[in-house]
């Protein structure tokens, strides 16, 4: 599926020549008429940038593969810009666009000769801020990726699992981390054809699968818990099915019995039954630590012991970045009834230094956030505490974008460019 | 891809037993969840149509093709509400519903054992206004079709081809129309896949192919014009690719050369050396008759003379209905640069007197229109005068829905329902 908007967020980057000279940027952009059109028929987009105006003569354009000069593109009989492809327009603009945000302006014009000249020529305007996000950063021991969890309301509405790869990979990450429950047609037994394209997928857009969310149940049903016999089962359904795809971590989320996120009673014996499956796979099982469950806390005690007590080399701890919020979330949740905000969006403020006694025992950091502004600033998240903290610990394992602000669509894919243009230029 | 609000429009319809009794009325939910879930954590949904609570209780629950009682679900132990699948609510409610738009409100429960109790249940709640459409009026000859230009905007961002066929179906039409150079990838030559998809998909829903839409772009370049024999070869390309998918019928757009829609002077001498072929495919090439130009008018007048001096039963005329408009559109018109009401935009109420009196040489009637309010009154388009006009003069061609009112998401799936709702009450 295309964006909605004539600019596309994926896609707007800046264009480097072969000598590493950055010579300006790109955009792509849908057709905006009802019907495709022969390219003779384009008449050149005005682009805006940030005030700066590029003028309709300057940019090249790029359609089914070919590129073109405007007066190319007008001469030409054997291209078209059909509604279901984009256009990618190229400006030359020496240096480029600096990371981050921009204002993005476009003025599409299109002729259209079965429109009389009196109703005057044919101009598609349309706005957005958009972000170029930087390449990876020299010698930066963290991987990048994102959780299809940032896409919710989006994906299977707007966004196929393969515009959610090409999202990713458009912005420079290279991990894809799902909800075995939720992203996995025909869970939990996918087709083989499916099981084929999602290699297939990986393969085109240079993903690495990194960590599965699933879930045990625990209060599957209304008059009796699930026994650590069937949480067992639960837990090997996910694991062989996340070996199948090629995942390397699992974060399995049990039932709680507290408000404190302690995991129901089954946990450690339907775990510790999977582990020797789990060396098999060499898969790792990862707990959550998520608010309003700290570091310092009994639940994340008792996973350290669990490590400790079956000396497991396959169960670790997964950090979910709300815990270290600084600010509160006041948008509202989803499901939420009548709550402005559940008790467990407190920001908990967990400091650094606790995330680094316990880093030797974190395999996964889901980079989870709200909102990032404009000016790439996290209102809730301390990045620049984080990233600076796991870059000195030499930890190098994946940071995975978790989206978890207002659902209006598109704005999830938004974010996340934004996050990682953040997270790159600290990681630099 | 789902309709992103979580009442689906698609399958809002009254439920009628075997014995011809309206036992109640159905509709679809997207799952409101970021995950997908067993069918035993759904905790029911009550539903509130135009202020009147059905209670969870009462519906059942179809979810994977199976059906079950709300207690039955709380029990079940292998069906599940995936995130890419609707769940279809069947609420009891003798009679059913009226024909056209109701107020709908859902709070869907969901239990979530991996949220702490203290947290409250999980209701998610949602509410559309949606239409049910009448069945077909019994004896009524008119044809009803859907033009995919309706899906404008919504089509290739959040509603795929087989997406567009499964709405037209739902709504009971079974007609459709496309645009060549729009709706066709790859156009203007689809790969073989293609159209064994197509003929696959007219297959799955029940629909006929009705009209194509096609342009001969006169002013294709900007320092020549078509010659007439460029014009038959693009007529033929599109005269072939509509009789492999189908079509009877290609409406083909010529260049203008006057405010009034005048098309181009190739015309005749092009369509002329066309008309075997034409005959020899059996598809009837029909000209619009487009605001502004009404039917007592020179361009009309020469479709007509064509008609008489040629003898051919293979061109015919094509009205659109925005001829019949009694009100001004002042919605804006995008790619119309600073003009609120584009000339050929203003209402010019073309009397049925002159509709009957070119009706045996009228092939298809474009059902054109901008906006039917929620009782169902189409606020620039005399649909009570056209209507019984057609039925009266025992025309029996197609009425294709064409809307052109403003592309708000979904607003062109949900006006479509609307006015088949009003056409066939009205033809009833």
């Amino acid at each position: 599926m295309l964006e909605r908007s004539l600019i596309q967020q994926r896609g707007f980057r800046n264009v480097t020549a072969a000598d590493g000279t950055v010579t300006g940027f790109q955009l792509r952009l849908r057709n905006p008429n009802y019907r495709g059109v022969a390219g003779s028929l384009i008449d050149g987009v005005q682009v805006v940038v940030d005030g700066e105006i590029h003028p309709a003569e300057a940019s090249s354009w790029t359609l089914q593969g070919r590129t073109y000069t405007l007066d190319e593109l007008r001469a030409s009989t054997d291209v078209r810009w059909p509604l279901d492809e984009t256009a990618t327009v190229t400006v030359p603009h020496p240096g480029g666009l600096t990371a981050g945000t921009h204002r993005v302006e476009v003025a599409v014009h299109l002729r259209r000769p079965y429109i009389p000249a009196v109703a005057g020529p044919s101009v598609f305007r349309a706005s957005a801020t958009a972000t170029v996000v930087p390449g990876p950063a020299a010698g930066d021991g963290l991987r990048y990726g994102v959780s299809l969890y940032s896409y919710s309301g989006d994906l299977y509405t707007s966004m196929s699992l393969e515009d959610a790869m090409a999202d990713i990979a458009d912005l420079g990450a290279t991990g894809i981390e799902i909800l075995g429950e939720g992203n996995i047609p025909g869970y939990p037994r996918p087709s083989a054809d499916w099981i084929r394209d999602w290699h297939r997928l990986l393969d085109t857009y240079g993903l690495t699968p990194t960590n599965y969310g699933s879930w045990v149940d625990t209060a599957m049903w209304r008059d009796r818990d699930l026994t650590a016999e069937e949480g067992r089962a639960q837990l090997e359904t996910d694991l062989r099915l996340a070996k199948d795809l090629g995942f390397t971590s699992v974060r399995p989320k049990f039932g709680v019995v507290s408000p404190d996120l302690e995991p129901h009673p089954i946990w450690q014996s339907a775990v510790e039954r999977v582990l020797g499956l789990a060396a098999d796979l060499d898969i790792v099982i990862c707990p959550e630590i998520h608010s309003p469950t700290p570091i310092r806390h009994p639940v994340t005690q008792g996973y350290l012991d669990f490590i400790e007590r079956t000396g497991s080399k396959h169960f670790k701890l997964l950090i979910d970045t709300g815990i270290f919020q600084t600010a509160p979330v006041d948008d509202g949740h989803e499901g939420f009834e009548g709550k402005k905000r559940p008790p467990f969006l407190e920001p908990l403020h967990v400091p650094m230094a606790d995330l680094v006694e316990v880093l030797p025992h974190v395999h996964f950091i889901q980079a989870k956030f709200f909102e990032i502004d404009d000016r790439l600033h996290d209102l809730h998240v301390p990045w620049g505490e984080i990233v600076p903290r796991l870059r000195d610990a030499g930890w190098s394992g994946w940071l995975s974008s978790e989206y978890e602000g207002r659902r209006e669509p598109y704005r999830g894919r938004d974010q996340v460019r934004r996050q990682h243009a953040l997270l790159r230029e600290l990681a630099g």
